[in-house]
């Protein structure tokens, strides 16, 4: 941590801060730079000191150098995690595809898709029982109903399961039905949450936050890592910028950022990343040429009726020819998929 | 709802359209602009229906153009909404001040602040007993303890409490010990946490999320006021852009865009809106003139000790001289504080 | 500036960098946080030194902890700079209201706006004859003939006159007619033109570029300052975000930040920084009360009819109600207007 | 076009604006929805003329519905342009690669790294003569000179050049030397400069500014083609957004949608879409994989002694790799490279 002292504050503030700096137990290192009194503080420095220091009168202001997150770190963890569920490996050489619709609407619809996404080639069934949506009138999920009909899917097929959890309460219900928890973008940093799917044994998949910096999304893996629960997923799904066109504006660079900061395997999500079909398709290719460990899709036998994101949804028929192209892509950049 | 069609769509693809939007029970308006058909959908149109025409192939894009929010409009209720809590009218001609520490530190020094705060003429106490922290090493808050701490310093003082709630189960616990649930930036968007609040008969004041449009803003209000609590208070505390000086970017334009969108009273948070304390008199003082209905500003009698947000938070030295700024600007635009 | 070396740097990869920065003549001071090696490095450091450091393998990333700008810093110079254009001083006491129409579009219309702005107490009148617009089908201004109108219309008044220049062949062209060159959003970057209006011996009145950030737009300004013309004034505008019901969201906090950065005037424009005549007053109360040194408004006798902007335009009954309205606010801020 | 008028308007609102609809010579189509008049405005209808519509007091907003850009749609012209210069074909499905140093530094160096560009299969040779630095104290090119040295290695290697221009005046005096104009990021609205390179029979590559959105960026190469330069390139560089690790946050899914609205060639820049030299690599392999038409990439020999960009920079050994790497990838999507 640096602290960088007001240009125009004397040799007694200057004693005064490094008093402050010292009391907190830290050591420094003091330099002078352009007539300002420049403070290295060493040590592993706690947010609530750096905003102590920040809130005195003659601070210009303090700047962290060194990530704040441990666990998540390559330099914590340097080889690459590998997450297993039930015989899939996520960050391995293979790519992963997980795809299904957004939202599970009923049993037959289910095991239809489930078993459609098994022929083509898919590792993890996704399907929404609890939907997060900008409004209250609009469908919400069959909720309970909606695991049940994942688990038998699942069941069926032998394809691990991924659904979304808004609560903590929604843990401890989902938990019998599904493989691996997703946490979704306004939830990204609902601590809360992170917490109770922290406390289980079942991987998480964390998707980013749309207003989340790649510092602050590792920082909610790292809230899940401490609870004890060291397979984290991540998942780039797009931020939210001035851009109208798409509805958000998928960050691929996060993929090898992630890369070289953290351990932990990499997903990308290009139909919430896009949020049109027709972008969703190239936005996938970029994303398995950028080294990322696999993609979710949102995939609907008929996206004109779909009760929710029918308009980022691929049908089967886009979606094989996707899962198709896709593959030399993969070899391209030495992996398979 | 204005369904635009690709300039390649033909006549049978208009039609296919069409009869589509007959289906699910909407009225239509034809017209031809430079050799696209554009559709104008009549009615109260369903979110899900509007992402089913996008997924049509031959539909170029989907716009709406009416308000999505209805309990929340300016159109559903003409009137202004004052909400009253324990004697304090918020929305009312005379501005309300919400102040206190970011957290509830202890016993003594939250009477010590509330019996301060009192003094200066503050309406409303806030102090944060659950805190949403970035990094799961930071103080958490102290939780029950702290609610019990705030009731006291409230009944001691007769100021109604504020305080933020982080979880659906917080919101039963915390019931007893204070008068305003607070939602946090964070979880502008947790719809279980909107949907618990808005089953209780107390008031709600939701801060607005940091990466939310106005509109999505008021469809989170509108989850609340669509359980039945018709109590919100909405809390402009800045939005994320790529300005690295401020923690946030203080919107104030909210404040009259909101006046006439809705009829909920609005308050500003120039605390969390700037991160810096130096920013906190002039952006208060600019928020009470855009014409807000109140602030909520952080005190502390130490903010270099500080448990939480020391950086913006005031001195009671440098708050009393806040509270005598801020009268001859409020008397300026008519109103009191 | 702060070198941060990679975690897995080694001595040898330490010393190489340190005898980079000691070849390009800088002192260092070197230290140790979290298993990474830390160096400060001490002097005015060019930054292409900066990027050169980063390009090295070894190196994390390099971070700079001083202002870049010097002659626009309140360091350089400590009290309030204050202009004189035709006896009119902008950044003193008297806050400045300059306004006249988005174009230039008659000689009739234009001097009737200027004996109406004169009589309603504004200071300068503005009025574009060059106009920056997204469409090439759109009006372009009247050019030179505009600025013919501008000058007999500034004559006639006595106001001195501000006017936006495109390229560097603008300025000297309509150095004879205006009295203020306005550099606009899109051309804050456009260094060829910044150099030629910091040539000249006339004020420039700098607005923020919609995408800079606080520390860019200073730099902005260094580049007219630094070619002798030490009369800069700054505008905030509005900066683009994700907000889709403002045209822009106007910057308020750059007020403060920049009162104490920099010994600069800044000014506001609320016309641009929200987009809707509806939000231009109650914004145009809150920079005053936020302590800005005088506003900018678009103001046309018939905004719907006006050739540009009309949307943003307040006519001459709503503008002189405006007048009437910051007098109050501004003199709680201790300032007139 | 679309104007939704206000929920409050009355029957003779409704009147006035369609008349003032039709004066300006529109047809109208009008419906009802949700207790708002919503009228559909038949025409290709003027930037003033919304503005105007939206200066209205009864009028809520105005939405346009078709795209703006017309000689740059897809409409327009159907198939893909492909730009020939000097043998080389941009746009066709041999995707083209132009690399160099960000800033011509000198005879000798440019000269080296031309034969090397060519030996390593570059097509086109970049270099800066003439700069646009944020710090006035930066290098800012050698300008003429500059240019000199590119043509001499252009001439010498056969390969063609891109360089970019800041000022109208640039570009008679760098007609004679290069093959491409360049316009960058801060340039991008700047309009006198667009109008200037319209007026040029030579290709333009046009960066997207960093503010802005598709649709202002294919009105900007509107500006060039409107002029009668048919030969427009566009390239997407990085926006900017909140997230602080990268320098710019590079939108590939442009990429797509570009090819959807626009039959104009895009290439992608990876180096200053980063900022990092890291990332470089990945996100190349990334943009090809979207379907881009090519990359520009900086190169330097010794990027730690690079006068510009350093820190994005690739040396030799890196590039020529990176060349290698993109083979198959260009192959996975049907192209080479």
């Amino acid at each position: 941590m640096i602290v960088v002292m007001a240009s125009r504050a004397q040799e007694q503030d200057l004693k005064r801060v490094i008093d402050i700096i010292t009391e907190k137990g830290y050591k420094h290192s003091l330099y002078h730079d352009k007539n300002q009194y420049i403070i290295g503080v060493i040590g592993d420095v706690k947010g609530q000191d750096k905003q102590q220091l920040e809130a005195c009168d003659e601070v210009e202001k303090v700047v962290t150098v060194t990530h704040p997150f441990k666990l998540a770190s390559r330099e914590f963890f340097q080889d690459t995690t590998v997450i297993n569920v039930k015989g899939i490996a996520i960050g391995g050489s293979k790519m992963v595809v997980m795809a299904g619709p957004c939202a599970v609407e009923g049993r037959d619809i289910t095991l239809d898709i489930a078993k459609r996404m098994k022929e083509l080639g898919v590792s993890v069934l996704r399907g929404g029982a609890f939907k997060p949506r900008t409004s209250p009138y609009s469908f919400q999920g069959l909720g309970r109903e909606g695991l049940d009909y994942l688990k038998e899917a699942g069941d069926l097929t032998g394809l691990p399961v991924i659904s979304e959890v808004l609560s903590p309460e929604d843990v401890e219900m989902a938990y019998e039905f599904i493989d691996i928890f997703q946490i979704g973008s306004r939830n990204a940093q609902n601590f809360s949450l992170l917490r109770e799917v922290g406390g289980t044994d079942k991987p998480v998949m964390l998707k980013r936050g749309m207003m989340n910096t790649i510092e602050e999304w590792l920082m909610s893996a790292e809230y899940i890592l401490s609870e004890g629960n060291s397979k984290v997923i991540l998942c780039e799904r797009g931020i939210r910028t001035f851009e109208k066109y798409t509805r958000n504006t998928l960050d691929l660079s996060a993929v090898p950022v992630i890369k070289r900061l953290s351990h932990l395997p990499i997903m990308v999500d290009p139909s919430h990343g896009t949020g049109h079909w027709r972008l969703v398709a190239p936005m996938a290719k970029a994303a398995v040429a950028a080294g990322c460990d696999g993609l979710i899709v949102e995939v609907h036998p008929d996206p004109e009726n779909a009760l929710s994101d029918g308009q980022q949804s691929l049908n089967y028929e886009k979606f094989e020819s996707l899962m198709e192209e896709l593959k030399p892509v993969a070899r391209a950049v030495g992996r398979s998929i």
